[in-house]
């Protein structure tokens, strides 16, 4: 795959209970209610219930998520080049 | 369009700037920060910067949003069958 592509982040959500995201560089974290990861466009947070990690594939930089989306949250685009740990800890601290 | 068409909610969004949305019952208000809508799956808010309503098509249940996306954020299912005014006046009372 080019780098081109691997920088393009799409997400595709499918009546909130099937989620496809592209551009994904990590997973950093996730359970049922909530997965951590970082995409080409900064750190993103799934929340929900019932979520479930599908398909990983971070070959191709894609991620397939079943379950009920509540919410997604984006960091500011800063974290692009970090590693995304101190963006979280900044977050959550 | 049939009523079935009218039930599918799809989110896809590319690269944090362009959002398109299906099952769009209305919108409540939108200013560059932040969009209020209610879908077929429950009201949602998107938060961002820089935000602008492209296109709105409720004949088609369609909107077309550009701008920075931070958060897409849904509330509970359950406001499906209702106005959607009710389910606001619970979160930001």
């Amino acid at each position: 795959m080019s780098e081109k592509e691997e920088r393009i982040h799409k997400v595709i959500m499918e009546d909130r209970k099937l989620l496809r995201i592209t551009g994904v560089r990590k997973v950093s974290s996730f359970d049922t209610k909530e997965i951590v990861l970082d995409t080409v466009k900064g750190g993103l947070v799934i929340k929900g219930q019932d979520l479930g990690v599908q398909n990983l594939n971070l070959e191709n930089s894609e991620l397939e998520i079943e379950g009920q989306v509540d919410i997604l949250s984006y960091l500011t685009g800063r974290s692009k080049e970090s590693s995304g740990r101190g963006v979280w800890e900044r977050v959550f601290k």
